[in-house]
């Protein structure tokens, strides 16, 4: 049985609703046409802070005691759910410490400084991260808000789904984007709970292709050196997430740079939204014609609209 | 008294509701904090074929009689109009002759292309515009549906305002961007025509101000030259639509390429959305600080999104 329970994600839905935005889901007869189904996007990239990070991030920040609350929170991550951790702990009028790569986009770090994050810079790999914020809550009684590996974070990241379900009927699947592993853990956890057999698949960067290949194995495996344009999916894949995802999840694309890069400027050109790379690979998995979609209704989280032009262009 | 009437307004939404998108109106607090207004975007930008133009060209298109329609539609344009009409006559099934300056944006040649138009092009002024699309309209017998000198074409462009008005209670003023005066001239007879006095407001590029040079003397002033990077803005004002404007609009503010840009890069950055050059130039107006808008809701019509990304980068 899985460690986060429906009734967990509707708790969390009534805890974060006042607080963030409840996105739009769009479609596009034209990019439905040329994946011979019909698709709908649940637009998290309009979310609060730009991703859906700020549903999990609020979510913990909420549930933190007075006197957590008062020592602060802290995190580790490449941007999307430091700069949400950053802005649920400023609406609460509490201090966020948030470790980043040094490598992390200049827009992600320009918005941590901007909802009065206190960033803390390290080497861009895993155990950098982990142990520079380790150092930061054994100095400051901090609570650490793990980008994912997290109940309330997962159970946060599951409200996205919800939404998606009330305001679209009939969906056959639902694609998802897997980084770390929480946002695709929380939306399996709604899917399957349906009253009708719904079908969940994630998309993944090649480069990144860790929980692809913990998913086909069954035991989770890093990958060494992750790399991919879409900078929020590098982070390996949860204890805590992995096991919801091998219950839940039928199967993981991967997708190439070129693949998200394609998907980033279709949606950019036809819909005229901006969706980051990470935050367009589920999408990439579908228009790549990786999934089993024909004919179908299908669910599409973008999960993130911070996009550097520049680089995306270069 | 108007040429167009608010019921004609009406009457042009019923007719062409079930063709074209209802688009919605977003808003951004950060975007309005930083105007110290409340912000409402009318996002035409979202609309088909990318631009509000799928209005009037709809509205044109739907009022031929059956002997008129089977002779087909011509039009010259810097690209949205001409894809907007080549899209309303493909869906009735007749032909569409568009007339294209040379210099017109490849997103915008590519969507006519793309909805079955028949493009000439000619030399990027208005003299060889007018009479290209003249003898295309003596020689087919097509009807000729001008991009915003056209009563029905102005008809179907206040729908904007029709649907604004009806999402948001309460507008103290609206702001509209200007180049031929269609979709102004339509505007401002809706938001004229409310219970309660809203003021109405548009913006120009300054490199093509001949809608405010003509507002403040009174009489209708070409510019020679006309230059920006909104290139869908560098019509001259129509001796149909200057009138009306003249009777409603209270002022047109004119913005920089600079200020367009900005604009731009920030709806992009902060809201996420692809917003063209022209589509901006309100908002521009508005950022820019040239219109009194301190404390007021405001409406601000994007009215397109056929962002060439390279172009604005460039």
């Amino acid at each position: 049985m899985s460690a986060i329970l429906p009734h967990d994600i509707r708790q969390a839905h009534a805890r974060i609703r006042d607080h963030v935005r409840r996105t739009p889901v769009l479609s596009s007869s034209r990019l439905s046409a040329m994946a011979g189904a019909e698709l709908f996007f649940k637009c998290e990239n309009f979310q609060t802070t730009g991703a859906f990070k700020a549903r999990g991030a609020t979510n913990a920040v909420l549930m933190l005691t007075d006197d957590e609350a008062r020592r602060g929170v802290a995190t580790h991550s490449s941007g999307n759910h430091a700069a949400a951790l950053a802005w649920a702990a400023r609406r609460r009028g509490i201090a966020a410490t948030v470790v980043m790569p040094r490598t992390a986009s200049p827009v992600k770090i320009a918005a941590v400084e901007s909802y009065g994050g206190r960033i803390l810079f390290c080497e861009p790999n895993h155990k950098a991260r982990e142990e520079a914020a380790d150092r930061v809550v054994r100095e400051t009684g901090a609570t650490l808000v793990h980008p994912y590996n997290d109940p309330r974070v997962i159970a946060g990241q599951g409200t996205v789904a919800l939404e998606l379900f009330e305001d679209v009927q009939g969906l056959d699947l639902v694609v998802c984007p897997v980084g770390g592993g929480g946002l695709l853990a929380g939306t399996s956890v709604i899917v399957r709970s349906q009253p009708t057999p719904v079908r969940v698949f994630a998309g993944e960067p090649e480069g990144a292709a860790d929980a692809s290949l913990s998913l086909t194995s069954g035991i989770r495996q890093p990958v060494e050196h992750p790399s991919s344009i879409a900078d929020g999916l590098l982070a390996y894949i949860g204890d805590l997430t992995f096991p919801i995802i091998k219950e839940n999840v039928e199967a993981i694309a991967t997708v190439s740079d070129q693949e998200i890069i394609a998907a980033v400027r279709r949606l950019f050109g036809v819909m005229k939204i901006a969706v980051e790379p990470s935050g367009a690979v589920a999408y990439a998995a579908v228009a790549g014609g990786k999934l089993p979609v024909a004919g179908k209704r299908v669910g599409i989280i973008l999960s993130g609209g911070n996009l550097d032009l520049e680089r995306v262009l270069g």
